[in-house]
């Protein structure tokens, strides 16, 4: 198998709370991520495909087709917009990067038909980051 | 003259809109900038200050007390917040990397007391900057 | 003055050589420059506009704007293209990055409405590059 | 297990073309990656060996006996150069950065004596990647 | 699993020899490395976490938590101190990025109950890293 | 003019103190620099030449020579060096960035034929850098 990796950039905003905490917990426990107006990040998405190079082309995947697919299936929802409000795969859901990571896996997982999504890496900023490799995993969404 | 220079990071939120603008212009000129509920970045901030080092420290200025200075008047007030809503000295204020530029450098400039504020480098993502050098420029508040 | 910095990255191929020089002095002033087949790089080309930010906008240049320019001027020549053979503009021209400057320059300036072009720098790799104001420099035609 | 690191860059030119297809189809599936002339690359280039610090030295391959290995088996051959054309052990091949790497292993591992090979990384921009980890692949040769 | 990582980063000398060796063997082995009044780094350390997140913060293990941890248990002993002089928990140790890791992690993991320690990442420099999962590794101590 | 740069790093230790000043006060001063077993830094290190194009290379000044220049004055005797006891020429001096910024144009500046140095850049860390024009700066030696 061969990783390959396609890097893209959005700018979004969110806000971090638990509608099912009181104003004192959400701010113990998100700070100042809770900011009711929200804050924002220029996030960085990673996402890798593992397959087989194609003998006839030596591409695991076109990364030209892996960023279309991206564009198509995520950037134009997210970039720009705020998680909270704006998306509607993201509603309900505190808007945590490892939130984030699942549900972007979701979205990509289906489209992918060269090789096989293997991994999503999101960074929040340039020392904060999530990985995820498409494990079930359940989220809450509140509404 | 020597020029030190401290970095610093912020993630804020913004809109940007001309409040005099109906929403068809406002969309024409500043387009997916313009998303009603914001959206963010990870600012950079560079702060430079010139001057002669300090023949018993060799210091410009402490870089630590630059940093503290840059906290204490800036960052406390703008990180993890909404820039058209949270900051009481950006009010009214059209909230483009060049508008901040001139707002931090009146919040900066006193309480600079070793060396002279030379330049503000703010980048709103890695590849879109602004930097300015103090010189007066007027900037409208929209009340 | 403010001034504004639109950041495109494009990856081009270039052979550096004097078709005056025989074989010895190419090697010998070119070194590895000079291999006959080429090499290439991912140049980044950071592009700064000077100006005073317009109230309305609060934008010295629309960085979309800018950015629209030096794709229209030069991305769509010079990215995935062979400098010594593929660009009409740097025909007969030892392609360096300091004559990729000033001819970048030169077909930027003339599209700049907005503010004034002020500088142009070139990273050839991230360990060199090359700054440019505009100051009138004749550069050598071989034919 | 500890997994240690070397990188290293290069710049090289490359074109992205199958010979026993025609031009349009060409065309239509390298998109700009097929001009004629090449394009190219500063190339990063991970070299990560796994192994057990030696204790007498706490070193699980001397990172300096690494880069020479890197060198004298890669980097000579490789950097300010042609990849379709300079390139005795890529004749023939589709210079994807999925077939560099895999090439690019068979010289390596025979070479390295302290720790094993385990991976290797090489980015031909900043934001495309791949990741090989020497699991047998077989890559066509046109002749 | 999703793994989540923080980076920081933190400025410290070190000198790399084995106290049975002679002179000439160090200077053979470590080359400049050696050097007796020793060297620095400004090394970047992720460490990272892995588990489910928590349905009601959405996160693995709140970053800010981590980062605490990562000051408390490490940053404070290694930020500008000598490496081979000032840190009880490094003593007669020889101080490579291998080492480093191993005993960060003994420091560490003990202290992380929200997700598992997962892996260390050592850059010494942006060229020379190592990474690290925990696996039992025994390192001699020299008195 | 055109501006050209070459970025080099080396690696190495200081204790930033005044021997004039002391214990109490080198602390509360210097604070963490005063390590007395000194601390370490990645430093990287900007050359820039201005001048002229020569019409027959295109270069200002070839980067290989700049490059070597660099290397035989200043980088063999500061890299895995202790700056406050390796180094001749900076014997005497409170390291700080500011000071080696001034040092390090005495040695180069003699050295430079084609082009004149126009400026340095030396970073301790990503977040805290010098610049350094030249102008005569006096600087106390404490013996």
């Amino acid at each position: 198998m061969i990783y390959v990796t396609k890097r893209v950039e959005f700018s979004a905003s969110h806000r971090l709370f638990n509608p099912l905490f009181d104003e004192n917990k959400n701010n113990e426990i998100f700070d100042k991520c809770n900011n009711i107006n929200g804050h924002g990040h220029n996030y960085v998405l990673d996402v890798t495909v593992a397959g087989i190079p194609d003998p006839e082309t030596g591409y695991v995947i076109d990364l030209k087709l892996l960023k279309k697919i991206i564009n198509e299936e995520l950037i134009v929802y997210v970039d720009h917009k705020h998680l909270n409000f704006d998306v509607d795969f993201l509603e309900g859901i505190i808007p945590t990067a490892e939130h984030l990571a699942v549900l972007f896996w979701q979205k990509l997982e289906i489209k992918i038909k060269n090789g096989k999504l293997h991994k999503i890496v999101i960074y929040e900023t340039a020392n904060s980051f999530v990985e995820y490799y498409g494990e079930p995993i359940e989220i809450k969404v509140y509404n």
